[in-house]
């Protein structure tokens, strides 16, 4: 399997890159707008078929390039079923693998972050595997105070979906803000400061609860771009509204040349 | 292939437990003698032979429990060739594979915390793991100032070796003394203060040769001990001398009761 870990710095969002190198199928988990053609130019250069976008949730903190990629490319948007988005191509749900050629992912409904928030977990060789989305990062974990999050349900999922796996499994955060990239479930147990010495449900409501975090930058208009799978919106500030212009002003372009290579 | 990472806690080092599932032969890079019974137990629950111990160097903060793995076990005791130690079974060097079962393990040569050290490095499915022994630790790396230890050759060690790897290679170090995990390649790039910002050699070897670090609490004892793969020495302070008290205390019975269970 081909494996690339991918940066959109100004969200410090990871976007994931798994590739079947017998079929040549790929997939884009958690793929952002202002890195489309970067991100394409990667899977090309690895000789893969761009192939399908597969989100963890509708992110409140930049906008999914999955239309973009669609457009540009062909692929298939999947998204969480649940999450019931007409303008997705395919939904997930635990307990369904979702095969990328001869990959096998596996959905974990871990909401909390938000409503319908899914991390996939793969088994490859010697470790297990999962990108968390926004469920669980490095020493930390996504607020829980927009889209129906929820602290209680978050610790829920955190508990019985996460630290139920090896201690060796490897994760792989939805955003680092500090430039770390992996983790495992052993060292969020030990060190996650939200988490650690066992923390009880009502510790970790406590804490979350008790963040006091201002309001985030691009919600109001990443949240409704996202629920149209990444739709760029009218209401876009003109500061933001860069990479959107950039994407469809030359997208006619990209076409013609990028296809090529 | 099975993996456990597993952790020794007076000295913080980290012992590699790889087992071929299809053999059922196994490998402990860095086992440590407090905990040869634990590692032992470990590896027979996961249903595997204890095969060889593998050495990355001869360390100075802990003994090896090569030779009482070996007297209660049966097993191999795997140095680097060029260490010369008549107590080894089996010498491994740069550019020859060690096989245990279907595990291709390539030994690294990687001088500078020590003359001989060597890191080992694997492939297995998504990942280039690296066992990187102590020449690269966590946002660290083992210090040059004892045992032939050299920065500048450590720099090179770093440089040619570990930092011409993919970015996403996993690295597993000999030690941490903080309960992290694991690292990649592109974070100790970014984030090891002393080789973040593309330090250059000057650079790493004032900083090296800036630590004013203590004098190793254990290196009297653990470097003579070492040298014969982990036999206790007899000068060995009367603090230390538990583990090796208990382990040829009742070696005797752990072979009689340990090898059935």
């Amino acid at each position: 399997m081909i494996f690339k870990q991918l940066l959109e710095q100004d969200s410090c969002t990871y976007t994931y890159l798994l590739g079947c190198e017998e079929t040549g199928k790929s997939v884009l988990i958690d793929p952002v707008v202002e890195t489309v053609h970067r991100d394409l130019d990667v899977i090309r250069s690895l000789g893969l078929t761009p192939t399908y976008t597969l989100e963890t949730h509708v992110h409140a903190d930049h906008i999914s390039s999955g239309v973009k990629m669609r457009a540009l490319a062909d692929t298939q948007i999947v998204v969480p079923k649940i999450e019931n988005l007409p303008c997705a191509d395919l939904g997930v749900e635990e307990g369904t693998v979702f095969e990328v050629g001869n990959i096998k992912i596996h959905p974990l409904f871990t909401p909390g972050h938000t409503g319908s928030h899914h991390a996939y977990l793969i088994e490859n060789g010697m470790h297990t595997i999962l990108f968390s989305g926004d469920a669980l990062l490095i020493e930390a974990c996504g607020r829980t105070d927009f889209q129906e999050g929820n602290p209680a349900q978050l610790y829920k999922s955190i508990q019985d979906k996460f630290f139920s796996l090896p201690d060796e499994t490897l994760v792989y955060p939805g955003h680092d803000y500090e430039g770390r990239q992996i983790t495992t479930i052993l060292q969020e147990k030990q060190r996650n400061p939200r988490l650690m010495n066992n923390k009880s449900e009502a510790d970790f409501i406590e804490i979350m609860n008790g963040l006091d975090l201002p309001y985030p930058r691009k919600i109001d208009f990443a949240v409704p771009a996202n629920q149209l799978c990444g739709q760029c919106p009218d209401n876009i500030p003109e500061e933001y509204n860069g990479p959107c212009e950039i994407i469809y002003g030359d997208m006619k372009n990209y076409r013609k040349h990028g296809d090529q290579g």
